[in-house]
């Protein structure tokens, strides 16, 4: 049953809808932290690498995100950065279709996903080419040149979603291969990787998963393909044998191959305790819940705040665990929101964004929300001078 | 003054001869690690990326590093794995030479440093060439086609240095790019790279600066070149304006273009804290407490046990802060001191290694350390079927 409110140290007072950007502190990271820092670093030392399992570690906590993605043991690898894992998986995928130049997403992809695109290309050189149509054009722009549709399932700004299955049959049609970004899939909304039959995901830990911030990120390669994939990111844990000291690389028959340097020991302890949380959560129960609390939150807030515009798909089947209002003063009204203890967050130009996360999220959380929210727009409490600069936030 | 034992947390009854592989735990470092967890993560949750500094925290953590390596502030990006800032590196070097097609390396580099080159150059095909001299001859081959000369300061297994000065003006009068590896000079031995005049320097965390397992990486980039090194490794927070969510990557006007994803925070944290340690250390006195040490495990090793060969350079002016020997059995006689509390470890082929680390090791504990080297070599207590068995260690 849901919510698990238990299972995570919230802050007195706060209404947490920013789950799908950081998500909140899962009891037991913190003890384990402080474990892994005190008796395995501080008194294992070097020999903690064995003795502790930090070794295996990137592959054991693989293993746990491998069922909430729908993917089998073996086939994740976790470690590095999100953009690192875009550029390796994408590194990997040109490779597989050498006669072709184009790198297909979407104009409303995650920006550091086309970045990293860009910088592959500029590094490659050689007439490759990067194609943004809009997100609803995606599927026709499948061309026979098209060497990889890379596409990051649901929209970091609207909850958008594509349809894996559709896309990336069309892709596999075409011959292309298929990336797909998870950031905002994973502990979100269930995916089955193993039946979509993609080549290659990615993702992050540190928003659904709550793995914490700079938390590891993840790569998925389909079990056909682990031992042919060529990983241009060629570190020495990705090494056959990498303590053989070999001057050349052989990368590991298996998904370890993917892995890149050493691996952040405390982030991914963190994460590991993190992952507690999932042990007893469906993801079909948690979806259900998702999408009933998402319209009542649309429900409440089109009710009580008519200046905003709802601009995530208003079909639940079409959109993820978050939910968007576009309002031109959206900066300055969400910093209001959060200074009375209700925290989503903003996204340029004009985007209010709040994340759903029935683990820690009840009815009365999501009404509550709606009220302040409605009382910092009818009243314009954003108008105040103080929520009118700017700071970045992630 | 040295040692300063004061500052770390280290186990009883263990002299530790491998802070040149993983650094101990400074005091303060769990501490840190807990603040950010409970405090600033549980509590400001998303509001910490401003409210606790988090987004500053690599630049922060990169000035910090800049002096003990004679960088200026502001030269120096942190973030990733070793691995991947030399993947940048190589990638950026590479560009600001385009008309040459040879990396030169040397055959006693770390693997990986190698290995990245190796799958750099299968990603950009056309006829790239990695070529490794053996260490001494180098020099020789800095010929006009070598585009990037990319060298570790301090040789992993033997701790030979190579002279930074003559290496880099070579390199530079054949019109090459140089890229240092400082993973085993950063914290071990004084480095004047503003002296040196190398385009890029890259170097961990996690060895003499006791970052803990894991800590992040770092890459410094001369500060001329700053704003025209172009990034492979295009992330979003290496961006101009990473929350304008642009389509176009613009790389950032500063070091910060190097930064690729999300930063780590909690083992950015842990690392600030650990940095802590150096504030009162000045290299020129570490350095001279470290070829004492040094001197003097050699002396008590080869009076002691004659069975042992010396492999690292005898010249303590040619020698980083380790000292190795050959020794046939040397993998199992490492198990067996390591049993006895002494913690150095082992390269394969046949290569004990020893840290020298004067932050926390003084003349006792490397007579000491001697004696019970001599007891397990000259009992042969090596020669026992438990220490047979070889497992992983980094």
């Amino acid at each position: 049953m849901l919510p698990r409110k238990d299972l995570f140290d919230l802050p007195e007072g706060v209404i947490y809808l920013d789950g799908n950007s950081l998500g909140p502190l899962p009891k037991g990271a913190a003890a384990r932290a402080a474990h892994v820092i005190t008796e395995e670093w501080g008194q294992q030392l070097i020999r903690a690498w064995n003795s502790a399992g930090w070794m295996e570690l990137p592959r054991r906590v693989g293993d746990r995100i491998a069922p909430l993605i729908g993917a089998p043991a073996g086939s994740v690898a976790t470690g590095d950065t999100l953009s690192i894992k875009v550029y390796q998986a994408l590194a990997a995928a040109l490779r597989m279709r050498p006669d072709r130049r184009v790198i297909l997403s979407d104009n409303g992809n995650f920006p550091s996903d086309l970045y990293m695109a860009q910088g592959l290309i500029e590094t490659i050189g050689q007439g490759y080419e990067l194609r943004t149509p809009a997100p609803q054009d995606v599927a026709a722009a499948i061309t026979p040149e098209v060497a990889v549709v890379m596409l990051t399932q649901v929209d970091y700004r609207t909850g958008r979603m594509h349809d894996m299955q559709a896309i990336t049959r069309a892709a596999h049609q075409a011959g292309a291969v298929m990336i797909w970004d998870l950031a905002h899939s994973a502990g979100a909304v269930p995916v089955q990787l193993a039946d979509v039959g993609a080549e290659f995901a990615v993702g992050c830990t540190y928003k659904y998963l709550n793995g914490g911030p700079g938390a590891p990120a993840f790569i998925y390669v389909r079990p056909d393909l682990v031992d042919s994939v060529q990983p241009a990111l060629a570190g020495w844990l990705g090494h056959k044998a990498p303590f053989a000291m070999e001057p050349l690389y052989r990368p590991a028959m298996s998904t370890e191959r993917l892995r890149v340097g050493t691996p952040p020991v405390v982030q991914l302890s963190v994460l590991d305790a993190a992952l507690d949380v999932w042990d007893e959560v469906k993801m079909g129960t948690l979806r259900a819940a998702s999408i009933h609390l998402s319209q009542l939150f649309i429900t409440e807030v089109e009710k009580l705040c008519p200046q905003l515009r709802l601009v995530s798909p208003s079909d639940p089947a079409q959109r993820g665990s978050q939910v968007s209002f576009a309002f031109p003063d959206g900066y300055a009204a969400m910093q209001a929101l959060i200074d009375r203890g209700v925290i989503g967050d903003f996204r340029a130009p004009d985007i209010m964004r709040f994340g759903i996360t029935p683990l820690y999220l009840d009815e009365q959380d999501i009404r509550q929300a709606a009220r302040i929210l409605a009382e910092v727009i009818t009243d314009e409490l954003w108008n105040d001078p103080k929520y009118q600069t700017r700071a970045a936030v992630t």
